[in-house]
């Protein structure tokens, strides 16, 4: 097993990962103290797979168990579904000493985390990640959140699990397409954030491709602490030091929107919109910005051939002509979409640049013209 | 001005107490820094009274204000308007840097807040309260929430103001009802948190009931003062020292549950209730328990002298036949809503007990015969 704490003021926890660990949930359940009640929130994809070897485990320990099974997909992130949990949970008499318990990807962690934040000013909340996204992003940092009709992620809340338990195991369940799009993830904490991850990835294509367990609890480890470290410099998105996790993003979530969000898998968006911040760079180099003097096209290459033979696309061309020809998708559009986005000041263009291969850079005010050229 | 620092771990403020300093609202916010857009929350009472007020008061300081009117009354807690808020911060184009004021009594501050912590993961939010309950209790502390139809409060967060703003000036404008409920929860914090200052209620009685203006201000800064205190020691309700402030909340808040929330006022809840704990207090010392040995048949005659003198309840009876006669308020339909508080323990009668003038107690676990035989 290998245990990583996230070291925060008031809330601090440890991250668990370790290979069949699914099977000793009720134990860690249990050891938590004082549980009045186990409130398992799950989608009904996960719960046909994992549902009765997970719920065994719980009541095994002779905790109470209520089960409670949404739709997959990102529609559930909807205020009706987290309505029905806060009436599910009031039906089932869950007081302060319940705990939620998530069993799923990042929807399934996202719209039970904000549950259960706020049923009863917030009640414990743990978290069982069973997609590779999830596993290596979503389940750590402690952002939780609901969809409006118009705005991912408007309605939400920071609140931390006083647990998380990954079990790498259950990534040979995954599809094809969303096991990549958590690559797309860790390709990002590599490139971005640490160079001697990104070598590590480079040495094991063969073993990621076929999902090599022992390899993956490496890499999934690697990047929960990753991310740890910044999330309790920058618990709460003030100091900008948590922004640094969002190489990719800018115009990954814009091409996300563009699409409708649920159409790209967001692994995609950010391994699309990685490899556009790196040209990004690249042309303001060009131009004679010494910050980013070391980002050159072999530098874009290499990460362009991790990304490929991890499977994942460069551009919207690799999945399709029908995402790259649409109107939605035109450079005018995503430039528009960017500037409109939750984590935008004041209606400017920020990126997270890269400086050089692990380290990269917060950049306010793009100027459009520089964006609209790389999007060209 | 009076000035009370809330000191907390990473959000502390200042709740200032002024008369007429509704004028200089703008001022207040504008002395925040970095304020892209101003969200103005009231209900339509409060609105047609001191709307235009503070609105000049914003718009002449340049801020950028929207203004949002809910109908009065409980009914507003709820996720329909909640959602309708959010919705409507979304398309008034409402950022990181927006900041959310409610000006109103307790359900516009609960309602404004919770939608304040939950938009974006949470934006900053300023209270201007204008009912007397509001100004001594629910604008300190951090408590936010919204009702499911059949659990009050039972979807919020803590969430602290950035600042609070008290005019008690605006007390003149109240209806009977509601400036005798604020009432009940400042004899409270007398009776059970502060012996001077329940002496300073007992000699100020008659301009208590004129509302002078320049003893109001005196006592809702106590007031602030004196919950604040406590709110620091025990932020998150963790330690029990916060349940301290709710003295007569147990049975108060059964008897409004019983009569259907809103319709018995909350402060003559924690009135009736107060009386209620105290009898509860003078006949465990009758039955030897020496921790109430202070508490007789005089003191109890004190605290009802101060009470009725200040025209609140101290029965239902004393609000007419039709609430004491209810089977909806029998003992035994009031037992069994203590105990299904939200703050009950594992379905435990849970109290907190007056020891002497000014000191309170927590009491795990009554005896329901006990409890029956005081409601009798």
């Amino acid at each position: 097993m290998i245990s990583i704490p996230v070291e925060l003021q008031d809330d601090s926890y440890v991250i668990d990962v370790e290979q069949n660990s699914l099977e000793r949930v009720g134990i860690s359940l249990a050891s938590l103290g004082n549980v009045s009640r186990v409130l398992l929130v799950t989608d009904d994809i996960v719960d046909s797979i994992y549902g009765n070897l997970v719920s065994e485990s719980i009541v095994n320990r002779g905790l109470d168990l209520d089960v409670m099974v949404v739709p997959s997909g990102e529609e559930s992130k909807s205020i009706d579904v987290a309505y029905s949990l806060w009436e599910h949970f009031l039906e089932a008499g869950a007081d302060r000493r319940s705990v939620v318990v998530a069993l799923g990807g990042g929807v399934v962690g996202d719209l039970s985390g904000f549950v259960a934040a706020t049923y009863q000013r917030g009640i414990r909340f743990f978290q069982i990640p069973t997609s590779l996204l999830a596993q290596v992003d979503s389940s750590v940092g402690g952002k939780t959140a609901i969809n409006l009709p118009r705005g991912k992620n408007m309605v939400g809340a920071f609140y931390q699990p006083c647990g998380v338990l990954i079990d790498p195991n259950v990534l040979s369940s995954l599809s094809v397409e969303h096991y990549q799009s958590g690559l797309g993830e860790i390709i990002k904490y590599g490139a971005s954030l640490d160079d001697d991850f990104f070598l590590f990835l480079e040495t094991n294509i063969g073993k990621i491709n076929v999902r090599d367990s022992s390899v993956l609890e490496k890499i999934v480890a690697r990047c929960c602490r990753i991310k740890a470290q910044i999330v309790a410099e920058d618990e709460k998105e003030v100091t900008g030091r948590r922004a640094m996790l969002n190489y990719g993003h800018t115009l990954g979530h814009a091409l996300e929107a563009a699409l409708g969000y649920g159409t790209l898998p967001h692994g995609y968006g950010v391994s699309i919109g990685s490899i556009l911040a790196a040209r990004l760079a690249a042309r303001l180099a060009a131009k004679g910005d010494d910050r980013f003097i070391e980002i050159n096209d072999a530098w874009i290459e290499r990460q362009i051939d991790l990304t490929r033979k991890l499977g994942l696309p460069i551009s919207l061309n690799d999945i399709g002509r029908s995402y790259s020809d649409s109107p939605e998708t035109s450079p005018k559009n995503l430039l528009t979409l960017a500037t409109s986005d939750k984590k935008s000041e004041f209606g400017l263009l920020n990126f997270i640049l890269p400086v050089r291969l692990g380290k990269c850079i917060y950049v306010k005010n793009v100027d459009p013209e520089d964006v609209l050229a790389v999007l060209n």
